[in-house]
C-alpha cells in the first residue's frame, strides 16, 4: 500500500523579493515526500544524488517514513543544482542556473518492495525517466499521478504524450493545460486532455488556487492570502505531496475525496511558501495544520 | 433609497481571441446599471452621451428601472469611444483608440432627486470628478462604493487618495492593490488600504476570482470555469452592479451579506463575458441567475 515518489532531490540557490537563500534543500521529491509524510508513512522515494548531499536530511526523511532503497547515491559525483530568481510580481521566474549533475543520465531503479504498491507520484522530470518508472512496476497501482511543466512540451511531446496516456491524475499550471490541449477555457481543456487518458485533471494556479476536473465535474480549492510569502519554490510539489499522501491515508478515490485531499494540498502549499527551502514545511504541528485547514473553508463559506 | 450610479456609458470596439465588435454598446456606468436592475428598480445614471447615442438604448435601460434626468445629453457632440484588443490569454489588453469626446470636459450635476440617495456606485472616472459626485450629495449615502485603477495612481494620486479617503467601499484588481498599498501580500495591503479610509476592500482577479476584506476577516468568491469566454471587457463593472445592486435590494450590509453579494457580483460577471458587449447581461432569465449561484456554490463545495 506504499506511495512511490519520483522526482528531483537538488540544491536551490533562489532569490525573492524577500530575501535570499544559498545552497538550500530542494527538489521536487524532497518537498513531495515532506508533505506525503503529515498524512502516510508508507513512502518511498526514487531519486538520485550526488555524494555531497548531507547525512542528516536523509536520516531526516527517514524519520518522516520513507524509505530511500530507492534514492541512488553516486560516490564523487555532485547533486542536481538549481537557480532562480523570482519577479517582483512571484509568479514568473527566471532560471540562472541548471547544473544537471547526477540528473544528467539518471536511469531509475524500483527497488523491488516499491514494485506493487498502490499510489504513485511521479514529479516533474523527462517523459521518459517518468515512463520507465511506470514499466517497472509489476502491479498497475490505484493511482498513478503525474506533474510535469510546458518545457517538455516543447522538447518531448510525443514521449509527454504517450506518458500522460498511462495515468490518472495530471497536475499542471493553467498556462499549461492550454498549450497541451490549444484550447482557451480551462472546461475545454479539460475535455480535451481527458481524451489523452488521465480521469482527473488538477490545475494549479499558484497564489489564486487549483482546480480539479473529472468527467463533467469541477471543483476549485482556493489559495489563502497569507501575511507572509517568502518564497514560492516547491509549493506545487508541496501540493502534490499533501493531495497524494491524503489520497493514500484515506484510500478512497471518490471524487468527494479527491476534493479533501485538493484542500490538504493547498493547505500544505500554503505552509511551503511562508519560508524558504523546507523550513517552514518541517515543522507543521497537528493543531497547525488543522486550523489551517478550518480557514480554508472559512474563505469561501456563505449562506445563500 | 435610490442607487445612483456613475461612469462612461461609451461605444467600445473590441478584438479578442474569438471574435470582433465594431462600435458596440458599453461604457461603466451601463454594465454598472444593467447589471443592478436584476436586483434593484430604483436606479439613477450620471453620465454623458451625445446625440449619437441610440435611443432605444435609453428607453431600455429605463425599461430597466434606470431614471436617466442625470444622464447628460450633448447635442452635437459624440459619445465616448474606446478601442481595444486582448492578448491570447485575456488578462492584458492594448487600448487601440480612446476618443474622450463628451467626456473631455464632463462636469457632472446630480438632479435634486439623486442627492438622497443611500447607494452610490462611483464606476472607474477622473477622481476628481468621483469627488464631484459625492460632493453634491445632500446626506451622506448609507453605502459610497468606488471603482479606480492604475492609471490614475500615476497621474492623480493625491486627488485619488482623497477621494479614497470618503468611501466605504474600494474596488481594484490585484496588481492595483499591490500598488496603492506597495505591499505584496494582499492581506498587507488591504489593511493599509483601511487605513487610507475604506472600511471594505474587495479585490476584483477576474477569471481567477474576488477577495473581499473588512477588519480581519477575508472572504473569496471564485469565478467560475467558463465553456465560452467571448470578451472580458465590463466583468468588472458588471460585478459591481451586480454587488451594489444586490446590496441595495437587501439593504443589509453585515459581513455575512456582503459575502453573498460578492457571489452575486461574480455571477452576473459570468454573464457578461459569455458574449460581446451586453448581449448576454441583457438576457439573463431568473432561473439561469439560480441556477449560476447554485454552480458557484457548488464550485467549493465539501465536507471535511
Amino acid at each position: 500500500m506504499s506511495l512511490v515518489s519520483v522526482g528531483t532531490v537538488a540544491f536551490d540557490s533562489i532569490e525573492t523579493p524577500f530575501g535570499k537563500a544559498e545552497k538550500v534543500i530542494g527538489g521536487a521529491a524532497t518537498y513531495i515526500c515532506w508533505a506525503a509524510s503529515y498524512f502516510y508513512q508508507d513512502l518511498q522515494l526514487v531519486s538520485v544524488i550526488g555524494e555531497d548531499w548531507p547525512e542528516d536530511e536523509l536520516s531526516a526523511l527517514q524519520s518522516r517514513g520513507v524509505d530511500l532503497e530507492g534514492l541512488q547515491v553516486r560516490k564523487g559525483e555532485k547533486s542536481f543544482f538549481w537557480s532562480g530568481k523570482y519577479h517582483d510580481n512571484m509568479n514568473q521566474r527566471d532560471t540562472l542556473v541548471t547544473d544537471l549533475n547526477v540528473l544528467a543520465d539518471f536511469d531509475p531503479v524500483l527497488p523491488e518492495s516499491y514494485r506493487d504498491s498502490s499510489y504513485l507520484m511521479l514529479g516533474n522530470l523527462t517523459p521518459a525517466v517518468q515512463q520507465a518508472v511506470i514499466s517497472q512496476m509489476k502491479t498497475r497501482p490505484k493511482v498513478i499521478a503525474m506533474d510535469t511543466m510546458n518545457f517538455w512540451m516543447d522538447v518531448a511531446w510525443d514521449s509527454l504524450l504517450d506518458t500522460i496516456k498511462m495515468v490518472d491524475i495530471l497536475t499542471i499550471n493553467d498556462e499549461e493545460a492550454r498549450q497541451l490541449s490549444g484550447e482557451y477555457s480551462l472546461m475545454k481543456a479539460a475535455r480535451k486532455i481527458f481524451e489523452m487518458g488521465p480521469k482527473y485533471l488538477v490545475i494549479k494556479k499558484g497564489e489564486h488556487g487549483a482546480l480539479l476536473f473529472h468527467e463533467h465535474d469541477v471543483f476549485f480549492a482556493p489559495a489563502l492570502p497569507l501575511l507572509e510569502v517568502k518564497d514560492p519554490t516547491g509549493a506545487g510539489d508541496t501540493f502534490a505531496g499533501g493531495f497524494m499522501g491524503y489520497l493514500a491515508n484515506t484510500g478512497d478515490i471518490s471524487f468527494d475525496n479527491l476534493k479533501r485531499a485538493l484542500i490538504y494540498g493547498s493547505a500544505m502549499a500554503s505552509f511551503c511558501v511562508e519560508e524558504f527551502s523546507l523550513e517552514r514545511l518541517k515543522t507543521i504541528t497537528p493543531d497547525e495544520l488543522k486550523a489551517r485547514v478550518h480557514q480554508f473553508k472559512q474563505l469561501v463559506h456563505y449562506e445563500i
